[in-house]
């Protein structure tokens, strides 16, 4: 078996796995949270994938967002993934927004970023792969959420893979990364200067550049310290509107980008997914 | 105003705030975690304490019992203290389960811990005086709640107060700190080697020594790592059954002795609680 478990812990009827597996992607070992709802003991079940934000491991969403009562109710896994590859040879950055805890869900084309920072390939190819062959999961039926820089990472691998994904949403998510200064920052590292290379990792020039999906929900609090020099949502909206692509963006009065925001809507994320993932 | 505000922040509705102030009773900066529920801006609102376990601060079941939920239902304020005084000028142990994030919820008499070390009366008397003077709190109506350690802290706080709180119970509490490794260790250095001086912080001690509730309610996780060497709720069972008292002690098949227990089942314990606070 190519997955070891670190941990496996009842919860709400249902387990919650840490697992640790060689990555072919990163060239380090990777760690990935699930969770399988009671249903999953009887047959494979649809994937609820949830990608996190800037200094966040694979724990976070599992920890904080209370988010397995409604899984083990609508019988959905969840699956959630470290941000970046670690470890002592792994290159970081002095600053928590890039680096370790940072990797943007990209592939890095620029040294010393590029020997282990294959995010990209890491959650469009390899993981799914390797957990879809030991784990009782639906991957006809995948469906992708995330939060802040996970967000940005939820909507461009949902707009890059329309066909995996059911389902695509995000709270706060980082809008146009081309666009503000954390983005700016990690894509420059990871990808060199030239802005072009920028366009996959970067939700409104993927729709820009025609990449389409029916519908995208968000939820934003209005109270989020990094709205209007990070995450900058009404970027995203001018692109869905130009697209024809149904945004529901939900302004929430005076929530911020905490888990404690995550926590109070993902009820209503995971009712939307599971709508599309059993129709 | 005595309480200073480290951070609020909208959940659920409601509102998650983390306060700091000067404590009479430790002699140190203290911080409280505060859920209020909506029903809060109308009015005073019943209290639910919850008391944690080794190594935690006021922020574990905050940020992992995902309580809230149930709570701005019900309409219930969650109060989270942090577990010890802290700081360089309080003394430690290098192990987790004596000094910083191990206060026991006792009032140490033994130097260097009787400068610092006065959570009892740190919980029992300092704390609901500053929060139901500052916050929308009705101290008529109080329960108490809490984990491991915590459990201990519920069980014998709610033993010694039975008037001021109409229900109390506990996930994996310490049924018996005087018959195991932990509270030998703990209340041994707190307390000194005479055991009679102990009696006070030990569940079924104080109910063989006279002390009443009308009635408990326990989870235990069978998979608990910590359930026969530490915990023993037997012992609690043997006490409650000789002295009468309606102990309801749920054995959770497979459970650990994580917060993925306390929050599979957190919701349980808020509605029996609001019942009796609402009765």
């Amino acid at each position: 078996m190519s997955l070891d478990v670190v941990s496996d812990t009842r919860c709400f009827g249902g387990r919650q796995i840490t697992l640790k597996h060689e990555s072919a992607a990163t060239g380090t070992p990777m760690r990935v949270a699930v969770f399988l709802p009671p249903q999953a003991e009887r047959g494979p079940v649809p994937v609820f994938w949830f990608l996190a934000g800037l200094t966040c491991t694979e724990d976070n969403f599992m920890q904080k967002a209370g988010a397995q009562r409604v899984a083990a109710e609508l019988g959905l896994a969840l699956v959630a993934p470290d941000t970046s590859p670690r470890g002592e040879g792994v290159p970081d950055d002095p600053a928590y927004d890039a680096g370790q805890g940072a990797g943007f869900y990209c592939d890095a084309t620029q040294a010393p970023w590029s020997t282990h920072f294959r995010m990209r390939r890491y959650i469009e190819e390899e993981l799914p792969a390797l957990l879809g062959a030991e784990l009782p999961l639906d991957l006809g039926r995948q469906s992708l959420c995330g939060h802040s820089m996970g967000g940005h990472g939820a909507l461009t691998v949902g707009l890059r893979q329309p066909g995996r994904f059911r389902a695509v949403s995000a709270f706060a998510p980082i809008a146009s990364p081309m666009n503000c200064p954390w983005g700016e920052k990690a894509l420059g590292l990871y990808l060199g200067p030239d802005r072009a290379a920028w366009r996959p990792y970067d939700a409104c020039a993927l729709i820009a550049d025609g990449a389409r999906r029916a519908e995208i929900l968000v939820d934003q609090g209005t109270a989020d310290p990094f709205l209007d020099g990070q995450l900058k949502p009404g970027l995203l909206e001018a692109a869905c509107r130009d697209a024809g692509i149904a945004l529901t963006l939900n302004r929430r009065d005076g929530y911020d980008h905490s888990y404690f925001f995550v926590a109070s809507f993902i009820a209503d994320h995971l009712r939307w997914h599971a709508d599309r993932l059993k129709a």
